[in-house]
């Protein structure tokens, strides 16, 4: 480890300029990792961008330092800028305009346990509830600077890969991190505000919509509820603003399993699976050509969401099977 | 403050057998800083019950020490008991019960701003987000034991208080207390799903109706919903579950106030009123009778519902005018 931070600081040392890169579909912590390594890079006097295949979408406009965030380019930066990679567990999700680039990353930092290393240098914590949190150890055992804008991007990485600090893998060391940020500048109501408190009033209808429909199946033990075009079009809200749905479905004391299955323009289907604890919906997603984690797992799947649902239902029954209600 | 440290010290020493109080209506914190500070001085030896007018609540059933949780009793204990007030901004919201013994709490310890200090001794931080906070200080300071129970039951009165770190006056110092607690037995995840995972279907269905039902008006910068007794006779759901409904009003940007009404048996209206910030819900609160926080307040009021709409509507419509859209 000790070998591994100095090899980190001698690579950061070694180059002038960076692209920091993190994964499609971009989440807090995917952000507010990349913006914040970049504001630290910058304040060591470094030229850095924030790459990302989808750019920056609407939901994170609040984010101090977006300005550093641009659609990841069709050509690739020149040899000498130092590529780093953060919050992205395999390269594919890089996105396939970075994958064309045929350059790995130099540094590869993540917390998810799966990450195979495609980096030149790994710092790799699987243990770590979200990746702000191995920069931010990073930061501290490097002794980088790290400014407010930079302790806010981390704080927003923290807070939303821990959902409020309420996952599993939070830790005294988790809490001790969110002092130390707010300590740098980061305030936490102002945080959740942007983050919890920012949704429009179509994202509220659907919400409401998805409520009303929600089927609660298998002696209450498992929820789901489904996200149709039609929902979409009628309600006006957009894709990229419907996380989180599953946390209110999964606030029934009695539910195992809460799913929901989205349509895909063009064709098939999505899903998002959660699993209070006893149930593997990473194994039920394997079966469907998906993966994730034991607690939360996804599946894209040719199949339309009728058959989707009904495959689905079957499995998570069988899976129900070893555990009294 | 090191002389009132010495003067509570003293007066725990002096005393063998102990009552905690704490308000009518119990939230998290109410019940977590009461075990908790029952756990602690039993582990000092001391003879502890923890009375509440309202006993134990459903949804508080997980608390560890719950046993310990009595329903007020119409006979005061013995003069020798010291008696300690939590959590309770006033002498009258420690239940009609309690006052009627007619003897003020020897220790009386909480973090509302108003708490008139009605105790022989007073412990009032205005700046803690939690009694739990202000508890785990006194522990600190007096260097008290904590068992991992009291650790537990005060994070849950910390998380539940502060919106799960969200709301304002979540400070580094409360991260810091978190972290300690965490490193003395609390499971973040544990207590997240005892609190936010726990509800009942019948709840998800009132809220549901609630959303569907959710007014948004005033060019959608104030949002509220009622809650009738047909709807808990509709649903099933009970009147001590239905908190928090708030937030997914909250959730939308536009929103500057949003408030729920709700039927009180046998007559009048009960209000909660939340505030994005802008406007002084208290204010408002008060001419109703009312009162609370600039950001959060309550009204009861023998008013019928839809009169207390109607005014309510009218008054949050003139603080709005001096704040641009």
């Amino acid at each position: 480890m000790k070998n591994q931070l100095g090899q980190i600081k001698e690579w950061i040392d070694g180059h002038q300029a960076f692209a920091v890169l993190s994964h499609i579909r971009p989440d807090g912590d995917a952000y507010g990792t990349s913006i914040a390594l970049a504001l630290v890079l910058r304040a060591l006097g470094k030229e850095v961008v924030v790459y990302n295949q989808d750019g920056l979408t609407r939901n994170y406009l609040f984010l101090p330092g977006k300005e550093l965030v641009q659609k990841t380019p069709a050509t690739p930066p020149p040899e000498s800028t130092g590529l780093i990679a953060v919050d992205t567990s395999t390269l594919e999700r890089l996105g396939a305009t970075f994958t064309a680039w045929g350059r790995p990353p130099g540094l590869n930092i993540d917390h998810h346990p799966g990450n195979p290393g495609y980096g030149t240098i790994n710092l790799i914590d699987g243990d770590s509830p979200a990746s702000s949190q191995v920069v931010y150890e990073l930061i501290e055992a490097l002794g980088l600077p790290c400014p407010p804008e930079a302790a806010f991007n981390l704080y927003i990485g923290l807070m939303t890969d821990t959902g409020s600090f309420r996952f599993r893998q939070t830790t005294a060391r988790t809490f001790e991190v969110a002092s130390a940020l707010v300590t740098r500048g980061a305030d936490p109501a102002a945080a959740a505000q942007s983050c919890f408190q920012s949704s429009s009033a179509q994202r509220f209808q659907l919400q409401s919509e998805v409520l009303a429909s929600s089927q609660f199946v298998l002696g209450n033990r498992v929820a789901y509820y489904r996200l149709t075009s039609e929902m979409y079009q009628r309600t006006g809200a957009q894709a990229d603003e419907v996380e989180n749905f599953l946390e209110l479905l999964q606030a029934v004391s009695t539910i195992e399993v809460a799913f929901m299955l989205e349509e895909i323009a063009g064709g098939g289907t999505r899903v998002s699976l959660r699993s209070r604890g006893r149930v593997d919906v990473n194994a039920i997603a394997a079966k469907f050509g998906g993966g994730g984690h034991r607690l939360a797992a996804g599946i894209r799947s040719t199949f339309p969401i009728d058959r989707l649902e009904a495959d689905l239902l079957r499995e998570i029954e069988a899976a129900l099977q070893p555990f009294p209600v």
